[in-house]
């Protein structure tokens, strides 16, 4: 970027408050509203109120933006804070952006003729977000399993960002990975990175092999039929987002131990997230013109 | 697939011969002609005429099918094929394949009614084929460099599927990688496997600090500007395919090596290249209901 | 082995309660006494008595043997338990191995005239062990640091077994490790292995630059002044037995997080700890004839 | 050091050119004599007689110091030069210092009171050449098969040093390697590195499943009966010294492909191979009070 920017960081969680602080590292000038109470650093301002953000270039909303019922997400806030007034305060002219922006919040944006752009939606943060993905696995693992990673036998199903990363985590500590795939080429790409690989129809019959079962499919990849196929001490992690991939009713009359883990980045590396997030907010704003 | 087939290996290298090895392996019965002497094996028959391949279920034509003036690749065979009466044995009803094929064998193939399916354009083929010519990029730059790869400073210039494993197998060895790209995901995931990276538009300036440059870009991204900041006792290697990515004539000039090294799957690895060619020819087949 | 054997497993805690499940799986005799409720199996008795003992070929004791004041290490079972009578039981003709013997247990031993064979100073298992106590140490990281072990920088001080699993482990998983150790050819190990290196005496003036700390070496190596040069947020791991490598004062009153952990293969991985010790007595009963 | 010193590199192949070049490079003043002709470097001076080597803080030797018959060996100069009349030279208060120094060299330098140091016996040249052995064996491997590395399956016999790199190098690319070693400390390493592991003692019988043994033990392992069990298309590397591993009588006999590959470091990288000479000699001047 050409300049130093007036950034307003409103809402959000651990990471927003690291990105706040990282812009303000970065000499940006940049202010905090409903976020909690970092540490003072220069460059940054906690306010008490929006009255001097039309003075913003940028307006960072959370991850995600709405806390449902119209609200802003402000986990670290005490009090409430309706979206509506919010938006109210923002101009067409600011770069607004957001992640994972839900209808209604869309809506409230459009009728006030802003636009939000998510950074959520861009490939960049996606991939950033699967290395910490990958790491709180493994850390789940760790914590679940009385065996060591190293020697343990592990599946790993689905193999887009984070079905690479995380099969590549385990592998390097010593697991011997294999990876279910529906497609050819994720299954070429699976067997050139050293992984075993199989189809992602036939998994039922050979799931009794693994000491863990790692999902990032998010359809019902492990139904009854093949959880009837894993045996008593295999630990299943889902990694995927809603509906998840494990039937968890049937997991539980068979006595499966399933743990479904969402958003670990900002669980497991809310410092790593929220600098990953700054980057990708910095490639938004060179490519719109700052 | 459901049934033991017939099928006629047609011409090719050693990539052929090996792939005629491996599918009598599997229990097909297998013909080849214009190939050479394999060595004698059960289910595999040596052809000197096309008398029987009306008989054939699929045919196997070479990578690539032609070697140009109309006449077949056959580079194991005494004699020349020409391509048309080779194509006039065969019928619509059978599963006819090949790697890149050009317009005219295309035209050929049509005024006869035929389809060749090209397995060198499966994506599978291409990801399977990137792992020997990383390899042969390894087997290159330790033949040409006076250092080991452990410890010596890598850029690898592009990070679609060979610059991925081009990068991960030089890191693997131990030298410091870094890649350079133009997209922020592709730079995203350079940084997420631990690689250093920079955008492709700023190369000049910092190439001097590499031992070793490695390009996967089709298009020139080496000029004249980029090679005067390179080391004289750098190695570049370019594994792009025609036009490359090297300016050859400046880099004479300034008495750079430059290495350009085409095709090497079949070169140091042809009995792999042949497996991959015949996995990618199951898939074909079973989707086309074999 | 040439035959199956009369085992018994006398004490101890979750590995020795894997190990005699192991035991028995391989086709061994085992019977169990203060160690708990494992599993029933096929050719596994839980006694309550030792009166059957003495038609044991092997014995096993926990790791470590005594808890002190002459009581055996059982903290399975909710009785307590004298040695000496225990150890009245056995005979010398019998092969009897324990873990960690002390002096006293020593003493005891002699006066049978029993030789207890120490397992735990057996090389292979000392090796064994550094696995679960590198991953240990993963774990940790993982829970106590807000980024990735990805992108981290790392120092490990001390190169020996658990200094080099541990530094490979951290460098698989992305961080960027360098290694502190006396001697030049440890040095030439760490460099050869791909990390940076530094001589231990110079450890002063550049331990400011890393995220974690995880000292292997069982003497004070970071003192007050080298505590002085680590940044706040950095997290210090010691993996050194007693007396472990930190001062400890000195950190809380820099207020440096410090995680001293012990003993982390029996926590962190019970189940392959257990085997590990398996194998080991294998290897000696291998070795004494059996 | 505390000073820079006047060194003199007598003798020598393109390592100690390449030593020469480092060390002016660090600011010594060096001189050669009986090297070649290294590219011009300001401190660095080509002598056509040693008539001021007098002056010399340190001199070194060849690796190895001696070509037989009394003559020092220096591939690179067209003429002969017998070692007395060059020992006659020195001093016994310079630091005298060449690589594998045998008998008859050590008798005329004690004739002289000199003691010659030898960097070739320190543990860290060992560990610092076993990377380019490592290296070289990967090469060699590269250009011998016609299959990938990524996918091979790979026997290491002997688990030292160069086993250890060579292992971990092919294993990094992609290979499935196994090792054999007499001791169960180094089994235990082999399979706490990912390696799978058997006893050398029961090489037969399972032999038939590789296609690539390389050996690192300097004593004859693979004889007539093992050899027998080796498929026909198997590579045998030998990187053992003399006598080497393999009974090459019997795998000639047998049609095996045997490459016994002696002097790796120096022949595939001489740069790398100086460098850590260099390493080394400072290391040993440290300790002697420079």
């Amino acid at each position: 970027m050409k300049h130093e920017l007036n950034i307003w960081v409103v809402g959000g969680d651990l990471r927003q408050e690291k990105l706040a602080q990282l812009l303000a590292g970065d000499g940006h000038t940049v202010h905090t509203y409903a976020l909690g109470q970092p540490e003072p650093a220069a460059g940054l301002a906690v306010e008490a109120s929006l009255s001097h953000v039309d003075r913003a270039d940028c307006v960072i909303l959370p991850l995600t933006v709405s806390a449902g019922n119209g609200r802003l997400n402000a986990p670290l806030s005490p009090s409430e804070h309706p979206l509506a007034p919010i938006l109210d305060r923002f101009s067409p002219r600011q770069f607004v952006c957001g992640g994972r922006i839900d209808g209604e919040t869309e809506e409230l944006a459009r009728e006030r003729n802003l636009t939000i752009h998510d950074y959520f939606a861009r490939e960049e943060l996606a991939v950033a977000n699967a290395v910490p993905t990958a790491e709180g696995a493994v850390q789940l693992a760790m914590e679940h399993l009385p065996i060591t990673i190293h020697g343990a036998k592990v599946l790993v199903v689905g193999f887009g960002r984070v079905g690479r990363f995380t099969a590549q985590r385990f592998q390097a500590l010593g697991a011997r990975v294999s990876v279910a795939a529906r497609k050819y080429d994720q299954l070429a790409w699976a067997q050139a990175m050293g992984f075993g690989g199989e189809h992602l129809a036939h998994l039922k019959g050979w799931l009794c092999g693994y000491d863990l079962i790692i999902n990032t499919v998010p359809a019902q990849v492990l139904g009854r039929e093949e959880l009837e196929d894993v045996k008593p001490d295999c630990l299943i992690l889902d990694l995927a987002s809603k509906p998840g991939g494990v039937d968890l009713a049937a997991a539980g009359e068979l006595g499966l131990t399933v743990v479904w883990a969402l958003a670990l980045p900002g669980k497991v590396a809310p410092v790593t997230a929220g600098a990953a997030i700054k980057d990708t907010i910095y490639n938004m704003l060179r490519e719109a013109g700052f």
